[in-house]
């Protein structure tokens, strides 16, 4: 383990606290982490600070840290803001490897907050102290009694849990894991970022999901800096199999507003966001809501084979609503096997259904049975990876309820999931004590059960990824491409040089030749072959349609001398300052489907791919899917699989399917382009390219670099 | 009031009740009603009939309904399938006007069950007997204490309130009333229609929503047969002012599938539903807990005269959440007046924000008249509409809080919002007091929000509906046209008789001449002028591209004769049978838009219509809009708004923007058309409609008609 990490270590699972700043009144907030210490049986030391104070109820306090007789793993900072960087000054001599800084006052006050922020990063780091915060609540390791927080949340029981908890937000997060207590779900850690100024969410998540006690990352997040620390976050948590659920705000421009005008934390580009979270397998959840649902079940399910899901409920439309919902979202509700039926049918009613999903009536109050053998019987199906089953109110019958689900649980594997609406308060409990998830609403229910299958499915593509990650045609490529770019010192690149490079990555297009003249665009055009297309060609141009610098399908010489003729006067007129290396002569190309691959720097996540349907799809219906690169081909048939309009890959409309390995290669090419651009990259456009069938021809390039 | 309604006054708010099968064992399903009639203080006369008792409790227990000395006004039967029959014909001696039958073993269970259900309806009908069920839990009048049920929903309080709730299932309706009344949400009337042989969820609602004591109506559907009635019921709801709100199970086709096994209800065509819902006002919630949510906001709140939207909140994570929600929904989030944010500015911390979403920061809580003065401030503004507060916990100062909410609700008539997560029980009873909504999460209480104006914007539309549906190009078009058409007697029309039909309703066709031979064909082309289509005529061919009977953008004489001997030997070869009446010249037309519109006859709505953008739009994402027929122009502009790619038709990719109010009124005339053709309309396809600017022209009708 690296300094860093036991530092963080020291942060998570401190063997004794020091209280900067301490208050013996425990309702104020500098008084409140020690209360909080001494309620919870924090095992640990305690050590107040403050050289008003001898003692803090039977403990005694300390001037200063320096005065302390013995080491401090972490330290509470509640200090004015003016005083902080003072007071880490004396950790870092009495060598404190951590603190969590409570005080507000610094980056999100505006400039002068900021420059004091990096004062305090500065001297954490000159220090070696791994620092949470400021700004924030601080944190709750709830296994070992430990709360170094002022938070609401610790005034009523932290019973652990497997779960752990990391916040951005302070009041929001109080309010989740609070609703993670009225449901009994236990939250092994809390912790609250604030600022972020050293330590954040991707650094604790990374460190939490390691504690053999935590089965589950929760997080409520408003901007990730450290994309390449997401993804590792994420191809961690694939390997531990402990699923990280993100419920991210700032999803539309309205909503980002507002986050800008909140945190220093960049909103980013949500749909990058979204790309990479499932690229590296990490579940998003809508809200609080969806994200405490998915915990509870992925906290006490194992993961399901497949996705066949078996139904049984007390009410029929209870059963059409999760079918319904099961269908939006991928899962499957296979008729169940003749002979599960049967069998079914022989335990329930003679008016129950039992096919899929089963109705097995009121009935079963009286006799337990009918419940319990469909569970048992529906969970034996082969088909079948995951069972749910809904009930109701029930107040009288809480333990017969419960101890049918135990013995049902006890005999299967297969996740089983519980939605008990208007559950009595002691369903709730037990039911957690037994570790047999409980939800509020059958839609709830199968919402988590699809995160629980993104997980799964996301583990089996990340044991296919990486080899599959397509490399360039030949080695150096790049290089070799770039030696001969006339135009490599950034800024738009030519479109000839453009393609060239992309070429050589094995992007095709169409046949085309650099005319200087009308003359040699005739003869171009002749070797070509008619109808073709002319586009004006300059490094200064980045929107040739715009200057009408573009003629398509030209059918004879004559048209083409037109064409030579408009564009040279347009572009005159419109780009007069323009320096025009000639006119592309380009075979015209046609396609079934248009589709557009794109390339930008992400200031988190670095160099991210775009894919999508061309035309209305992109410009309308901006149905477009982000990840980072690169790409594999098997992330890439991942990100087709998401387009909204996936369909029309299919061939709609008696044209021919497109070819989905194909593209999905193509796709995994450019990703390779961006990774060996580097930071040159800026920006890439392929769009449209033309697809028939397996042919995939790119009809523009508009590359732009960085300098170098 | 008829005497049908005045029947259904009888079964929902009874002077007396006769339990016909009572028993003295009140934990019996046929003892509970009269412990809960009992128990409620129910004030009106309650008679229990069952020869084996002379008392039950402290009441006489009648050997018949006969024997009863007094006038039933509704008799609960709780009897053996086999028995009811006979008793209701004692119920129609007695003059019992209404019935609740609580038995099952009726259509539920098979074709006996089914034939002994419609042996029920016939008794009822000519004994004049309203009747609820069978297979129910009953009803409850909460306003009245008037439990008419069995359900366990009967065990607690049933605390009336403006809601009125009715459900076709038993136990999923009994989950959702016990879920309001954990929110403290009285349900004045709580309704479970059950089988609905007579009586249905409609006429319930109908009847409902015409009591002084409800402000709204919500309700559980699986499927609705009476389509008509659901429209006026809408109509009704929207003069009252009184939104309906309904959840329905049954989306997708799995769901229908489960929803046809479980009821004999007809799940019917979803996505007809939700037009015909829009259309006339209901609102359709997503699931349970939505229901609940508007409930809660409509029954508490004014309808905003706009959807201007301010948010303030202790958490800018929160502020972002809401902000993001309300974007998705169509809900305006404005930056407030530069006045209204100096003003919030001064009453809120340095750190907080003040433009929209507010953050209050926490602060509030030791100084209120933050909050307080935030919130009046807000609602001051007057791009604001409704106002909604954010805050979370707080068990220490629900008394503070509450008074807070209470002062601003007092000095604005704009409705306020309050979402409360993780409130503490008090506020939850405390607000209900008070009549101020609170919502357990931002995006439940956007989503509510958004409701409450979606109702709003219904009311201002059916103000301009009506006069503006499309009349005929002239009158009694209809019959002058259908006189002409040779295929008058049902099936497939030709499709120039479905043409010159067509465009009598105002739909303009290409210019096009029938051609018999070949000959015919070429001088009907060179009056048209080419580019023409060649397209086989037969009343037997619907589908003519199938049989090769189609050939397009011929250009020349000698394509035309080549086209015509080909679609000769294909059409020849596939349809050997066709009787062909020749062959359609048709002068090629283009658009930048392709668009469709479709009639159909749904078994509960009758003629719908159905409008969509053409090709990939409807063939792959199924991107429709349905309404019943007729629609006026600005329903029909309203179906537009709904297409998700409505964009497109503003004109993408710099093509012109389509003219929606001729657009729209075209859908109207075609709605007409369906409503003139009355009972003979099957089926209209105008597919596609190529449209450019104003300019718009059906391709080809296809036009199916029942027999005379």
């Amino acid at each position: 383990m690296t300094s860093a990490n036991s530092n963080l270590t020291a942060l998570l699972s401190p063997r004794s606290v020091a209280i900067i700043g301490a208050s013996a009144d425990f309702n104020k907030i500098n008084g409140r982490p020690i209360r909080n210490l001494l309620e919870k049986g924090y095992a640990g030391k305690i050590f107040p600070i403050n050289p008003k104070y001898d003692k803090i109820g039977d403990l005694t306090c300390y001037p200063s840290v320096e005065a302390v007789p013995d080491t401090i793993d972490l330290a509470i900072v509640i200090l004015p803001a003016g005083a902080v960087v003072e007071a880490f000054k004396a950790l870092g001599r009495k060598k404190v490897p951590a603190a969590v800084v409570f005080s507000a006052g610094f980056g999100e006050t505006g400039p002068e907050g900021k420059a004091l922020e990096q004062a305090l990063v500065e001297t954490a780091r000159a220090n070696n102290i791994r620092l949470c915060g400021p700004n924030c609540l601080g944190l709750i390791n709830a296994f070992d009694g430990m709360p170094a927080t002022f938070s609401q949340y610790a005034d009523g029981e932290n019973v652990p849990g497997p779960i752990a908890f990391v916040t951005q937000s302070g009041a929001f997060g109080t309010a989740i894991a609070a609703l993670a207590r009225n449901r009994s779900l236990g939250l092994g850690f809390f912790v609250n970022t604030g600022n972020e100024a050293d330590i954040d969410f991707v650094d604790t998540m990374s460190a939490l999901i390691e504690d053999p006690r935590v089965k589950v990352g929760t997080g409520y997040v408003e901007g990730i800096r450290n994309g390449d620390g997401l993804a590792a976050l994420g191809r961690r948590s694939l390997e531990l199999g402990k699923p990280v659920i993100v419920m991210k705000v700032g999803r539309t421009k309205v909503g980002s507003r507002a986050v800008s005008s909140h945190t220093g934390a960049l909103a980013g580009e949500d749909a990058i966001f979204d790309g990479v979270a499932k690229q590296f397998g990490l579940i998003r959840a809508r809200n609080e809501e969806e994200m405490l649902d998915m915990a509870q079940v992925f906290a006490y399910c194992d993961l399901p084979k497949g996705n066949g899901l078996a139904i049984a409920t007390q009410s029929g439309g209870a059963g059409v609503q999760m079918a319904d919902r099961a269908d939006d979202l991928g899962l499957k509700v296979p008729v169940l096997l003749a002979e599960t039926q049967e069998k079914i049918g022989k335990s329930i009613p003679g008016f129950g259904v039992a096919t899929n999903p089963i109705d097995v009536t009121g009935q079963f109050v009286a006799q337990p049975a009918i419940l319990r053998d469909s569970l048992k019987l529906m969970l034996t199906d082969p088909q079948v990876d995951i069972g749910v089953v809904w009930i109701e109110l029930m107040h009288k019958n809480v333990d017969l309820l419960v101890s049918v689900f135990e013995e049902v649980k006890a005999q299967s594997t297969k996740p089983l999931v519980v939605v008990w609406v208007a559950a009595p308060d002691a369903a709730v409990k037990e039911l957690a004590k037994r570790k047999i998830p409980l939800l509020r609403s059958g839609e709830a229910a199968i919402e988590a059960i699809a995160g629980l299958v993104q997980f799964s499915k996301a583990q089996q593509l990340a044991k296919n990824t990486g080899s599959a990650i397509a490399k360039p045609a030949a080695e150096h490529e790049w290089q070799r491409a770039m030696a001969s770019a006339k135009n490599a010192d950034g800024g738009l690149v030519a479109s000839a040089v453009a393609m060239a490079l992309l070429n050589a990555y094995g992007v095709n297009f169409p046949p085309a030749t650099l005319a200087a003249t009308v003359d040699d665009a005739k003869a171009a055009a002749s070797t070509l072959g008619y109808p073709v297309a002319l586009k004006i060609e300059s490094g200064q141009i980045a929107h040739k349609t715009e200057v009408g610098g573009v003629q398509l399908n030209l059918q004879t010489p004559d048209a083409l001398a037109n064409a030579w003729a408009s564009i040279s006067a347009s572009v005159k007129a419109k780009a007069p300052n323009a320096k025009i290396d000639g006119m592309l002569v380009q075979k015209m190309s046609s396609g079934d489907v248009e589709f557009v691959i794109g390339l930008q720097r992400d200031p988190s996540f670095g160099p991210v791919i775009m894919a999508g349907l061309g035309g209305i799809f992109i410009e309308v219906l901006k149905d477009v899917v982000f990840r980072q690169c690169p790409v594999s081909t098997a992330d890439a048939e991942q990100m087709l699989d998401e387009l909204h309009a996936k369909a029309v890959l299919d061939g709609a409309r008696g044209k021919a399917p497109v070819d989905r390995k194909k593209l999905a290669a193509l796709i995994a090419q450019v990703s390779r382009f961006a990774v060996d651009a580097g930071p040159r990259l800026s920006e890439l456009d392929l769009n449209p390219i033309m697809i028939r069938g397996d042919q995939m021809v790119a009809v523009d390039a508009l590359l732009t670099l960085n300098t170098q």
